[in-house]
């Protein structure tokens, strides 16, 4: 949902929710509504607006109505049902559906109204009270818990704790549930609880939770057996008392300095940042300047709520009605991240619960149930009949180091090489990208990111290779230039579909001689030694969206395996033990659904010895990485000696918390993938390829990875690739890349939605 | 607090929580009370023992009473309170005040007696309801919320939604309470709620919240102006026609196979893990049959819940009468990452905050508040004027392999080395460690840990020192064997205190003549090159806790500051330009108070060029590095082009939960050091030095630092020394490392307690 988080220069907008209903919001609404405009802090004028997005039960006993008798303000509801229930038993009751969307955006609508109307200047302000309905969860007009519903505003919060018996555990829980959500609760009023007490506790116990200030405010009159006129004078009385009292004073005062203090906090945060943080992969004198810097407040679906830049203001006038934040698309996905959204609680609540049941627990010779239950998935996942062992690191970078760590042993042990004397290298493709600690470094080839690494040498040799792309609307395998002679011709195709079928494709013997005659120079004319082959499977992510001819993949794998590296060869007669070389997928880019399956090995119907998952695996929350090994690649590791072991691990190995987010994370991706929307993404795939029918049918039935689709529009996509500007695109599950014709030569833009976002 | 988790194979306790109070809790012990021995399913017998921890009000009118009279079961009180409010201030009205661990022992007391007296087979199992007060955060006796107060016991909970307008909001709440604190909801039960539609609302949202199941119990009759007796009618009429009605033995049977399902589960994990997980560190083939695996079900406090093993119930004879888990002291706090307790519920709301505000946003170019902070605060603590910059990554290995980059790069810049074509090492200690990464280790000497990695070269020269040891209860520094002649003879030392007294000390021209002359022979007569000092400050932790003389750590780097590794010399008249070579201390494991202090550097009063920090960092949730560096090591990736930058980074750089949870752990440490409880183990070291009246008084001021002291106690330290199986120990913050002496030769046990834990 694409609406700016409320936060302006002249208006103050505070949510009120109440720890449960009948708490005295709209007491607390009434009385800030009271207090604003007679308030004598400072030398602010303060204009005050009431809006209450939701109301339910008689018009003639609304909230807004009541603020309005009391306190005099300008009020406004947004969607009104007779019925005294929960929002959203009183819109169906009343058959008036409002969409979340919709409720949404006429409250951002209103607040800009708000923020236009009001004269700005540094003596005028206004406060805008946004009373929600029941809880802090009660659901809205659509269902949603109103937490959730009201989250991409992120608005400050006053939370109404519960005076009644109970009410300290309620009051805490609803703090929890809005903590837990991402939000900022400002302040706690309760009224005076006498001997219940909960006012004094509260006070205690949030002064050591987060120093979050509770107020104690006095309690309402007794209204039991009074009329209607009587309730009306003493209320009134009770508002006169109250509403300027020292302890409302220093409630609004709390929320006007909150608001100050994250202003001025966001508009120090760019300068800050470029004196103190070193960012990663940056040329820092490219961001000299503090309005280089992306200054984030928070993100939530596939937005971040972005501080004003100097070039996001250009063109705008009056930019003081404008939000200080604006929502900026996240079209990399947070580095390729993030497959179900910014702040989704489930995964929130997932984080918090595996923290609350282990915290971290050493993992050496000891075990929990989220990282096996994650190995468990991923094994079973991954449908690849050698992996059997699940090694766990913290990036994709450990971990791909960790799976050259393993492949290398295995082959040096089988092989009879001593590593340690002689350069054993590794096999890849050229352009590939693995991490940036050295041991994944040295994997790939020469290229920008290692030249200056002073450790760096590059130990292997990276293969040329003929490229997947679309050019004006139509599929094309094209060799690199100057190596037709080695790959052949461009060739084209009607589908992806038919770029996939190994069946009708066969095997390429001429991939297959160079690949065979490039290893005999190296080993026997150079006499060079080779511990793995290591690659990404169909998609080179970091290396610029390269998309490689899978058969040429399929190839390398077959001419690898088959190969002879040493005059030691296996005995084993295991179909599962690897032959030539290990083979090691990294799949940390195009794994774990990116491209639209659970594993991207698939794709080529190969099965590596070792591969390598993270980036989607903990949705988007926290680093997690899983090497996975073939049982004969393991036991290369199995002696009676300590040294014989793999003696890699880092302090917070398969941590619970990140083991538990996958495992969450997994089962939500899964849930997606027999999901309408990618049924929809699928559907605008088909009708392209000769075997339409069968296709369909095998849609209907299990086998619906057959099928190569994206969740980019195959019209969208083909109109991109005949637009002037572009040199060629390629897509691919949730993956667009775009390469670009310009007079520097052809600049490659990646992106990549979240898996829930409707196809274009 | 020592507490077995409660599981038994006999006996299914549960632990009834409501969403509010006045929502039914008693009505549904009783009902799950009566329901049991009348149960139909399966051939097991059942027996009910109903468990009221604190139960205040009228002792005629309590819960106990009220389900016995019903239900006819075993029913037990531990604390009464007359006063009908909150238990916290009904223990305070009654000046009858129970500590938490009293409490929770006495319920686990209660648990086992009920484990014993049960008649145990297939076909006869007892379970007991365990009811709380109020709501799920109602403060117990001593004030503790309760979910916090019984976690230790970790019981399933059925939870009782609240049937009333709001109720959806506080039982979504409270179930999210209990979920973060790592309790398992088995079940939600609560009364038709009629036209709010509560039930309804809360099955649908449940089924989709990690499908929980939701009861929906008919309402209890209408009370109001009932006599006594007529109460007692209806009631007793409602329980007849629900007790045995399908909704509550569905409900009835989720409990009991829940703890079925998590009793087979425990008891297949072993082996399972066995089966797929690949161990960091460890040698397989050690680990091979099931019960040689540690299987943790969860962990609070200073405590694993871990399942028995063959070793644990050795000598027991009835062990179906014992908990199903016992209590494992984590004695090296996982791994040196505790620092403030496993299942912190603070640092589980701060980890549930930032992913709620924020999940991970990608950082290059951009900032956000948490990594802001977490930079400002770490600058702030350090205390050293060099450091200026703050480099995020996920681990220590990582994060040291990044400061090597920096300290390479920046030496081979200004000495104009070559370091693609030459080869430049780094300058270490002897038996150092700093992580599994290829270029960490390339910076660690040749050991087990490495010699089997074929990448592995070992790249510098590793210096031999002096060490410092408790001996007999005196402390001694030691050259190592046969190195009298370079490092002098033993030295003796009245305290700690003595042998960080620098002042007093002096430098060490034999130290320094020492360094000079390898420095010699390595840059001129052998011609080697060398780019960095990389070394843990004063304690070398995973090398075996080896405590290095500080004077020796001080003259190493005094001498290569003044050393002239090239002929290209620094022209900056900046005093914090490195010069020599740049120091890196790797402060992993030393620093963040693990030693006593923010900084470990500050023992030294040296101020590194480049410091690593990790582990304590995080306070035991989750990995997260960071390498702070000074301006002149910044400066050397200064430059107009993207490749002269530090082009490292990974996908979670930065993650807002691991910083927010740093930021979070970084305060309540800080609050630490200047508590009772550290003023305590300080007092404890005092009185042992010459200088006994002026420290006092730094003691009382400010400079608290200067002091030398540990979280174990003095005396029991001297004791350990004097153990004749004990070799020597070391005892510094709250480290404690004893060396054994045993045929095989030394072994070393290594110690740290988490910081709160009272000293001996």
């Amino acid at each position: 949902m694409r609406v700016p988080s409320g936060l302006w220069k002249n208006l103050v907008p505070v949510q009120i929710y109440g720890a449960n209903t009948g708490v005295g919001k709209t007491v607390v609404s009434t009385l800030l509504a009271k207090h604003f405009p007679g308030r004598k802090a400072g030398k602010t004028r303060w204009s005050v607006k009431y809006l209450k997005p939701v109301s339910t039960g008689p018009a003639g006993e609304s909230d807004e109505r009541y603020v309005k008798r009391h306190a005099g303000c300008q009020v406004r509801c947004l969607y009104r049902y007779d019925d005294p229930v929960s929002p959203h038993l009183a819109a169906r009751n009343a058959g008036e559906m409002v969409s979340d969307e919709t409720l949404l955006s006429r409250i951002s609508k209103s607040l800009r109204q708000y923020a236009r109307s009001e004269p700005f200047g540094a003596d005028k302000r206004a406060i805008v009270l946004i009373e929600t309905a029941g809880g802090v969860l009660s659901p809205g007009p659509q269902s949603t818990p109103q937490a959730d519903l009201y989250r991409p505003l992120r608005l400050p919060v006053v939370l109404v704790g519960d005076y009644r018996l109970g009410g300290i555990a309620t009051t805490i829980s609803a703090f929890e549930s809005l903590t837990l959500r991402g939000y900022d609760v400002d302040a706690i009023a309760i009224f005076n609880s006498g001997r219940f007490g909960n006012d004094e506790y509260l006070k205690s116990y949030f002064k050591n939770q987060g120093n979050i200030p509770v107020f104690s405010l006095p309690s309402v009159p007794d209204l039991e057996d009074c009329s209607k006129e009587e309730e009306w004078k003493k209320m009134e009385e009770y508002y006169e008392n109250v509403h300027l009292s020292p302890e409302l004073s220093v409630l609004a005062g709390c929320i006007v300095g909150q608001n100050r203090k994250r202003l001025q906090e966001l508009n120090k945060m760019a300068k800050r940042t470029n004196e103190v943080i070193w960012h990663p992969f940056t040329q820092h004198k490219s961001i000299e300047q503090p309005h280089d810097i992306l200054v984030f407040d928070s993100a939530y679906g596939d937005y971040f709520q972005t501080l004003h830049t100097r070039k996001s203001l250009k063109d705008i006038k009056h930019e003081d009605e404008l939000p200080v934040l604006y929502p900026a698309f996240d079209g990399s996905a947070s580095w390729w991240t993030q497959g179900l959204g910014h702040g989704n609680p489930e995964l929130s609540l997932a984080a918090a619960y595996a923290a609350g049941r282990y915290g971290h627990v050493m993992f050496a010779g000891a075990t929990h149930q989220p990282a096996l239950l994650l190995a468990d998935r991923l094994l079973k996942g991954l449908e690849n009949p050698r992996l059997k062992k699940v090694f766990f690191t913290d990036n994709g970078s450990t971990g791909t180091e960790v799976g050259i760590k393993m492949a290398l042993r295995a082959a040096c042990k089988r092989y009879e090489w001593d590593g340690s004397a002689e350069e054993i290298g590794i096999i890849g493709l050229k352009g590939s990208y693995h991490g940036d600690t050295l041991g994944a470094m040295e994997a790939s080839e020469p290229s920008i990111f290692n030249k200056k690494v002073d450790w760096y040498r590059g130990r292997g040799y990276w293969f040329d290779y003929p490229q997947v792309k679309m050019r004006r609307g139509r599929w094309v395998v094209e060799p690199p230039v100057g190596m037709e002679e080695e790959f052949g011709p461009r060739q084209y195709f009607e589908s992806l579909d038919e770029i996939f079928d190994f069946e009708t494709r066969g095997s390429s013997p001429r991939y297959e001689q160079y690949i065979e005659d490039v290893l005999n120079r190296l080993t026997k004319s150079e006499g060079k030694k080779f511990g793995a082959l290591v690659m990404e499977p169909v998609l080179l992510g970091a290396g610029g969206m390269v998309f490689v001819d899978p058969l040429f993949q399929r190839s390398l794998i077959n001419v690898i395996r088959r190969y002879s590296f040493s005059s030691h060869q296996t005995d084993s007669s295991d179909p599962h033990t690897w032959t030539g070389l290990p083979v090691l997928f990294d799949e940390v880019f195009t794994g774990l659904y990116r491209l639209g399956r659970f594993s991207s090995a698939s794709f080529l119907s190969i099965h590596p010895d070792i591969s390598v998952h993270a980036k989607l695996l903990t949705g988007g929350l926290l680093p997690l990485c899983t090497t996975v090994a073939s049982q004969s690649v393991f036991d290369a590791f199995w002696g009676d000696k300590k040294a014989d072991a793999l003696l890699h691990g880092h302090s917070y190995t398969a941590h619970p918390i990140g083991c538990h987010v996958a495992n969450t994370s997994l089962e939500v991706m899964k849930g997606l993938e027999v999901s309408s929307i990618w049924e929809r993404y699928r559907r605008s795939w088909m009708g392209e390829t000769r075997k339409e029918e069968g296709k369909f049918r095998m849609l209907k039935g299990e086998r619906k990875e057959e099928w190569i689709w994206s969740m980019w529009n195959k019209h969208f996509v083909e109109e991109v690739s005949k637009n002037k500007r572009v040199d060629a695109c390629v897509a691919l599950g949730s993956v667009l890349a775009i390469s670009l014709v310009d007079k520097k030569g052809a600049g490659v833009l990646g992106f990549h939605f979240r898996f829930s976002l409707p196809c274009f």
